[in-house]
């Protein structure tokens, strides 16, 4: 690799919807990056011209960083990112379709957190311990706009980011998956802020997440899934079927989800089950990605574990953390995992997608 | 019936466990209850000998009953517990089992909240608004141990007590169940005083409750089983699978459950799954029972119910709560559930229990 | 009293702001009182002409009163509410301004829970289980609105309603105060629906209520003081200087107060001032009015009490708790109190307020 | 300073009761720390000849460090710590007394968390942003016992050294203080584990820390106090009057205080306050001391700050936050403050207190 590659350049990072709270933790995130300079701040109309330090609501618990406090936010036109490198976007979905599109449009590489463009067929919609592979879509979406370097890859739903990541280790091992039925118990972090109100949080479960259950099932599906011959469309997998339950719990930051199981074909024994999860690993490791966690996949032995509390900072919050792996009576396994829904499951997943795309000569 | 019968007169109470949460939880309820007197009180050596007031840490939010503030605090011999027509257990199964069997022995009608003799064959295990026909094997019990007035009935387990009456339902209305997945959020009161520490529940989930899981999966079966030819024994359903994943939360009452099930034959309509939750009655009902919950299954249309701090007072803590009923895209139908873990699912179902009893003249 | 007294006649009772938590408390508290009826529910234009039950997202753990389900909500305007005896404000103060003097004016009795006219000379600010003889003012202020059954009489700010109860009684027995400082742990139900965000609370501590401290340190001052000569304008407490800190707590219901206070002489022994807070009593209770609490203030014994949880229930959320009566050794006393915040701190407090003046033949 | 200066050797350090939270505090601490090597480990006979990972429920989020997973536990004779150059103990008061003194008679330098020896006039009882001049009475400490190199420091209740920082800070530049009403919001974590339980702290606050508010008001006049002439013996304030009421409230980590103070003097403009505040410095950051935070006090402008969620880590929990910095009406200034219970608090007081005495050449 040359000594002008993109993976040794300091790439200038453009946030959109700066202000917000994934904005913030994107900000959090970079502001460690020895990959990326946060560059230039976007959001709102109403928080443009302002210091960053003044339009902002902090609320992460890590300070805000020191060089961003005096930038001046602009507005979301692709004309004021001129020197950017690379834009995250944390914009909220009411406004991220059009303007991720005029990003892209502009030539712009664009990593997203908002679920607009998940599902289009030629945009990787890429949790990156995962599906990296998707990247070869990027082609074509560049031959459908008539771009040189622009496109858009999307992370996944926070809690779509959690399950996929053993999922994805069981069926390279062992084959294709039948049935899941997946329970979630969601931090508040997930709904942003002010987000979730706290009458109806404290001392209590909110059983639903609006819109949350259909992501998780086709999510999963385009994931898990592959590209067609010409990487012109994903695949989603055809055979596999996915029942989502979503509730919100009192809890600050990371997803627990209860997952049973059914393959395809006989079932591995637990241990085997256990070691291949233990044992997976990803390009993005592979290349020496800064963000890329060390054991994407953290198996717990304790059988009260994984909690939140405890266990969502595994891997500075890029490892997904799985626990109490045993046999299903009704399917074949079950187990408990925990996801840092705003680091895997949002921020941290958009960041190691673009150093996985700076690797690989795509930024 | 003739002014005579049990059912009319005042019955005098012992409760055995009663400075715990549980026993705490019968005394509050008793006292409100107009076919019970606080009779006699029995706890550890430790408490016995001293007033009621001085032996307990009180818990409950209900200031603790005026009558029984100066009671004198018993050991747990059935010989302190001379005028009492019925006990109410709420021991810790450590101690339960050969006190609870003492008492029976003693031909004392013995209602126990504990788990010791839950799965013995002759012994009714009663959700009472479920399977009060499995008091027909009283006589088979009597018969074991040569008494006359004697028994033991159990109440299940508190995420039990809630699966159940949902199941029953649709099992009585539209043919045996096949297959139930279900995944919970257990109340901390559940885990009784100190109980769980705040240091695992505050900001967390806690992902385990010891010995919850196979109690949840083999009580189902019993419950929703029969009895068999003889009134002998129960007869546990055989083709129903039944898979629980129980977790903690920081809720402080009311057990949520989130359940995917399939019929063992055709599934019903959604419309006629909620028709016939509406719709389900129980023979204590039908007695006139004071505790039994005008409305057993209290059917919320709101997509974001059923919750623990608005609804696990329905029905003053008997009524289940069942809310998101859906089709399943891996089994037919999905919901999630809400009970009053310590009304319901322990001190208010074994009083219920004795009501139905009494009704039927067994005590 | 005639058998025609308004005290024994059943009012007919509107509802502003019906919508709101404080409104929805109105209504719970109002459906159980056996002098009101629910007549009519005011809301903002958006919510007018639909049905309660469809206008409101209902908060309160007890179920929603079949009896206001239907009632079709109006725009706030006097003349919607021809048949009502009284009114119950639970406006925010944004608007509550206009709107309450607007009823005042068309002759209507309005007892407000909002701030704006708190400190108007001849309104009382009223805590009804300490200054009633503050309603002396009505007089004066129909006479300046050239009124014959029109008033407004508010109560206080949530805090300030479990401080004045203690402070009075005291006051009462043993002279004038001099010195109170006083630390509050409010609950988050104070701060309405959606409120407090579930990010600012959980795993946290809010220093901050804002505008909250000056509030009760000016509000004590009216409520513990009289009225002037001619009964035309409240005088304040002049001598006594009081010094608020706010804090917002992840608790539901149920503000906590930590208060040291100094006597202006000597002062009495502990016990004396114990014996002085349980035999204190109030003319509402003379009167017999429904809601006032058979113990205005519950003195707890035990060391670590009141509690929130445990204690805001006491006298149905009418009665104040006082614990931890001790030396202080700065000033005289401390100790720490628990008022239920939405019942004697907001619609309980107008609620017995009403009462009060319909036994008083004010209504 | 020599190479061979103990300040820039590495210490052995061995830990007692290192199983418990403290314990695990400290090691957590330590094993960031480049100045100590964690060189065994102390707890209970139960846990005597176990490794670390089996003799520990670890409670902390930071993962359990690599090199105490397979230290095999001792009981806590010193004969067992040959090699340690200090020892940390996080006992229980409980045991803390025999077995300290035990160490410190066998020439041990002791640094405490335990409150066992606080008091006793030649032992320092050191804040170590504080009053580290405390630690001449070392000489006479070792001059009873006849030691060479043994000794007991200890440091102050978690709640008291957030609170003796800015006291310290105002009583330098601005002379005595007169007066000071605190009251504290504290965190679970101050109790150990299993310590507060959950069904005591959720949706609740306990108004009472059992023995704590008698510590905090004679710890801070011995802290803020000098020694005496002959420095044996510590020298506390006289003239000084503290009143604090501590409670419980459900936050995980971080004490908040709400302090209302009254200068002997004039008093300061509250900008010079601020000021003052902003500027302090300690010796132990002259020294360059590796936990020493480069910001004593942080000064938060925000009027809702400082928060426990998004300050305890100021520092890396080593700073004390002040913030509503504002005039008192009934003394001379209010101010809310927030410090990490368990590292300004706790185990990081006593390794800034050891990194301080070994710059000291004290060991």
């Amino acid at each position: 690799m040359s000594a002008t590659s993109s993976s040794d350049r300091i790439l200038n990072a453009g946030v959109l919807g700066a202000t917000g709270t994934v904005g913030q933790r994107f900000i959090v995130l970079l502001s460690q990056n020895p990959m990326f300079r946060v560059h230039s701040l976007g959001a709102s109309e109403r928080s443009a011209g302002r210091p960053y330090r003044q339009a902002t609501k902090w609320k992460m618990s890590d300070l805000m960083p020191e060089e961003v406090r005096d930038v001046v936010v602009k507005s979301c036109d692709p004309a004021h990112f001129a020197g950017c490198d690379v834009i995250f976007s944390g914009l909220d979905a009411s406004v991220a379709g059009d303007i991720e599109k005029a990003f892209m449009e502009s030539d712009f590489a664009v990593f997203s957190n908002a679920k607009n463009y998940r599902m289009v067929p030629n945009v990787p919609l890429c949790v990156p311990v995962v599906n990296t592979d998707h990247y070869s879509l990027i082609a074509a979406q560049r031959a459908e706009y008539g771009l040189k370097k622009g496109f858009i890859v999307t992370n996944s739903n926070c809690s779509t980011s959690g399950l996929v990541v053993p999922l994805k280790a069981l069926q390279d091992k062992f084959g294709p998956l039948k049935r899941v039925i997946v329970t979630t118990l969601q931090a508040i972090s997930g709904a942003g802020y002010p987000g979730v109100a706290s009458l109806d949080i404290l001392d209590n479960i909110v059983p639903l997440i609006s819109g949350e259950e259909p992501k998780m099932e086709a999510e999963v599906l385009k994931i898990l899934g592959g590209v067609n011959d010409g990487a012109t469309a994903c695949a989603p997998l055809a055979d596999l079927r996915v029942s989502a339950t979503c509730n919100r719990v009192p809890v600050v930051d990371g997803h627990t989800e209860c997952v049973s199981l059914e393959f395809a074909g006989t079932p591995p024994p637990i241990e085997e089950i256990k070691q291949c999860l233990r044992e997976y690993t990803c390009e993005a490791q592979e290349l020496g990605c800064y963000s890329a966690p060390k054991q994407v996949i953290t198996v717990t032995e304790e059988e009260d574990r994984p909690q939140p509390r405890l266990d969502r900072n595994a891997g500075e919050g890029m490892s997904v953390t799985v626990g109490r792996i045993r046999e299903c009576p009704v399917f074949h396994v079950k187990f408990t995992l925990l996801v840092h829904n705003t680091v895997l499951g949002a921020a941290g997943a958009s960041i190691l997608n673009a150093e996985y795309a700076a690797k690989k000569r795509l930024i």
